[in-house]
């Protein structure tokens, strides 16, 4: 028999990456990526006229079937794997990233009458315009229900799909109405592969507050919202949900078209690029949690039973991996504060150093800041340069730095903003323990946890936690072709449960990080002084960030 | 009779500045710089090989001298006013900035045998290695009698002349028998051109613990300190004090082929930079406060009552203005924060923008940051970069930044500090009005009050005071020319009091800052909030920053 492959295909803001993984190994054989041509939408449609609010941000579902059209054929070619030997196919995406369709699946943008209606689009997960809808919903959970947010840390986002479903309803009773189906983009893109509409229990369960057991809130409760919202669940989603780790169905003759995959090959329920990425380190096991760290980190953690773990973003059964709950977390601003910074805080000089030394500014920043010693800087600072997400759940809170004096420098900052990010997933990391949901290891994916050492060190120290980083430069794709190859299952080649395939494919690099004791010492001196600070501001006892924001407002409004 | 002149000089920190005006009209004639060819010696003593402590911070008296005969003649020369048409002259200095003499005013340091010994040589006011000194008369003054410090805010300074002399009698006990004096070096200067050892009320008060009314404190009082100090004042001062405002004696035959004045030309007792600037612009009255406004703040202020102000730096009867109480405080980083800013945050885009513009990078950052509302970056800061020196007293304050995010830019930042110090500056002004010293409007001199519009706006909004500017803009030597022809007198051609010459001779320039109530407005809402953090972070409730000091100290130890 031929050796079997299956192909992953990871969507995330600006573009799909596939990758060709050979099935008995888990070696990666070929990649390719294809940026949106239509990016992410913040001010205008594509039409260059119709101008979008502030805080919106769309997409367009083109874009989806041109990665798939593009990258899945590269894999192929560059690879020379046959198709016959492609045995599965699994996605992932940003969520909760959403778009109103018809019963066959169109999306109302691509017919004529709504190309000029912003609301026919895909809402990207990062579309805040519906916040005020957020506010009203939490209030109003709250008082109907108080369970229903306690599975997502007593608040639910704007980002979330009920948030956004609300606002068009009142914004575009005329995209609501005709819409038939308002469906997570990574539950679109499989119904495009296979003709079949899933709905995955992932997103369902973090972004459209499903629950296993009690199923999506009651009709009471959307009618509570807007009247109009009352049957939402039953004309608007109308799907059974499906655990991840289940087979969606299997390629089109359209579908085999589009990507030049043959016909009937297997193709998993869509997942979430976070939660995809679990087995793919290897874990399927509880107790071990994964930072996916990029401009933000998401975590995710396996729990064996449902705990209520206040600040979370989430906690779903089947929501990771079938038979267990999966918890997430997050930090909102982590990559965001070392690019904020370069771009804004680094001096001339040092761009002259870096470039004469051949390094970028990162690379010069890391250098300087590696010659500290923990706690030489003086410096601590709240990481809340984009509010909080896990523990405080707060988008209002702002950075704070302290400590600075006149021969702070920048390699000092730079490092106490490292280190504040470290302080924030140890935080997280504490607040699950106490809330009895224990975390023995740590994991970490994505380009920062792979390229910098120095931060991964600190981390380490930080949560005095061995850290180990994900063996596969794209971790999400790789955990995407996992669950294709699991939903081709064994008598194809592949695996029947996500545990055998993570078992074997599921890899971590073979250097790790281990606490160094004598700056954890030192760094349990500074958690506490972050943690003062950190309950100081983000609750209650100075309200400061929330008035300078309310002033702001106040004098932008002018 | 022919026009009539006197010289003011001003002794720095790194030069001299004379100034030559015409006193009936108080026009500035001629200036002339002289740089201390020994600057401050930090490291080394001129020797090359004698090393200094950490800490240190050494002058040498000849720079002084070299001082009055480089400026004297050329503003004499520049200006083609006859030696005899110059009818007195006045210096000011820093302080305290202290040396140990023979009886007959020979530095130690010029005797061969002393030229190695780092004790011997001047110790300018930022000499800070007598801290722990400083520390010990702080507690032993507090037990043995609390009024000593009340005058002084509760706590005097390390840069003070009796740490000083402390530090001289443990640490060189062979200095501090040989020197037959100690003596503030504007005394000594003055000493110099008049063959006449004063001891100026200004120094004796601020910085000597002098009070008009008790004296010198006890011999008990010394003695606790070490016994070796109990006869200090006897011994190694022992000399009346004289009141800012008398003529010390007149120029010498020495001093006149040193200067180029004439032998018998009056001489005003010595004075401080800070303090004989009042008169300058124009003030002799209570209630209003002159910031002298450069890396650091001085403000002064006349009193006619003796209120005990907490963490002030000193009240000294006579101490400015004879007849009045001197009242000063004062900020320890002003410009030195804005510095500090753009040597380590801005971006080497600012600088290409400045050059493209022909600004320099102050100028950059104050064009896009006045294009700001108040409270539109939601940010505060406070103010410590280099601790705070009223009303908290506190060398190991650090600075702080609140309500950073994504967004905020460079001229943000450059912004909040700016309007910190402006707070700083009003809980100045609250902390002596609450306490009985009222203060109605307020004065400002420096490089940053005569070219900064931007800021001394800021300052006027944020206190809610009018800002009247010195007309020189070299506010001290003016104010010493001034008391050069005071100790002329009207006799010769110059004035009787202070306070005269003040009526004539003191400007401010004709345009004036005026809060704007808009402004006002927003910044009482800001200052509110910078006042919570002050007392939060100031006043035990949250002592992070002596702790992250304390661990930085352990770790720099390690």
């Amino acid at each position: 028999m031929n050796k079997k492959y299956s192909i992953g295909v990871d969507f995330g803001s600006l573009s799909g990456r596939a990758v060709l993984v050979e099935v008995d190994s888990g070696k990666e054989v070929a990649s390719s990526t294809f940026d949106y041509p239509h990016a992410v939408m913040y001010e205008y449609l594509p039409d260059g006229e119709t101008r979008l609010g502030v805080d919106w941000a769309l997409q367009h579902p083109q874009d989806y079937l041109d990665v798939l059209s593009n990258t899945i054929p590269d894999v192929l070619r560059d690879s020379g794997v046959k198709p016959e030997d492609v045995i599965g196919v699994g996605i992932d995406f940003t969520a909760c990233t959403v778009l109103p369709v018809k019963s066959d699946g169109t999306p109302l943008c691509f017919i004529d009458e709504y190309i000029s209606n912003p609301h026919a689009y895909v809402k990207l997960w990062k579309h805040h315009a519906a916040q005020k809808y957020a506010n009203k919903l939490n209030e109003i959970a709250e008082s109907f229900d108080k369970d229903l947010l306690g599975r997502y840390g007593g608040k639910i986002s704007s980002e979330w799909m009920i948030p956004k479903a609300w606002q068009i309803a009142e914004d575009a009773p005329e995209i609501y109405d005709e819409m038939d189906k308002f469906i997570e983009a990574a539950d679109w893109v499989i119904w495009r592969l296979t003709g079949v509409e899933t709905r995955n229990s992932c997103t369902a369960g973090y972004k459209a507050m499903w629950n296993k057991k009690t199923g999506f809130p009651p009709k009471e409760f959307f009618k509570a919202l807007n009247p109009k919202l009352e049957n939402f669940v039953d004309e608007k989603i109308g799907c059974e949900i499906t655990p991840i780790g289940e087979k969606a169905g299997e390629i089109t003759k359209e579908a085999a078209k589009l990507t030049g995959l043959l016909p009937g090959t297997a193709v998993a329920v869509a997942n979430v690029d976070a939660h995809v990425s679990l087995p793919a380190v290897g874990v399927t096991t509880p107790g071990k949690m994964l930072m996916i760290i990029g401009t933000s980190t998401c975590d995710v953690l396996l729990g064996s039973e449902e705990k209520i773990v206040p600040g979370m973003c989430g906690v779903v059964e089947d929501g990771i991996i079938s038979g267990y709950l999966g918890y997430e977390a997050g930090q909102s601003c982590v990559g965001d504060h070392f690019d904020w910074f370069v771009k804004n805080c680094v001096p001339e000089s040092y761009y002259k150093d870096a470039k004469a030394m051949n390094m970028n500014i990162h690379q010069l920043l890391r250098t300087r800041a590696e010659k500290q010693k923990p706690g030489e800087s003086g410096l601590v600072a709240l990481d809340w340069w984009n509010g909080n997400r896990s523990v405080l759940v707060d988008v209002d809170l702002t950075g704070v730095m302290i400590g600075l004096n006149l021969l702070t420098r920048p390699e000092e900052i730079y490092r106490a903003l490292i280190e504040a990010t470290a302080y924030g997933t140890r935080k997280i990391i504490d607040t699950f323990e106490k809330n009895g949901v224990p975390i023995t290891e740590l994991y970490a994916a994505g380009g920062i946890a792979e390229k910098d050492a120095f931060m991964m060190q600190i981390y380490a120290d930080v949560t005095n936690r061995d850290i180990k980083i994900s063996a596969s430069s794209q971790t999400p794709a790789f955990g995407s072709a996992m669950f294709g190859a699991v939903a081709a299952g064994k008598v194809n080649g592949g695996y029947d449960s996500i545990k055998e395939c993570a078992e074997v494919m599921g890899k971590v690099k073979a250097h790790y990080y281990k606490p160094i004791a004598e700056n954890v010492e030192i760094y349990n001196n500074l958690y506490d002084e972050y943690t003062i600070l950190h309950d100081y501001f983000g609750k209650g006892g100075n309200d400061v960030m929330k008035r300078l924001k309310e002033i702001k407002k106040q004098v932008k409004n002018k």
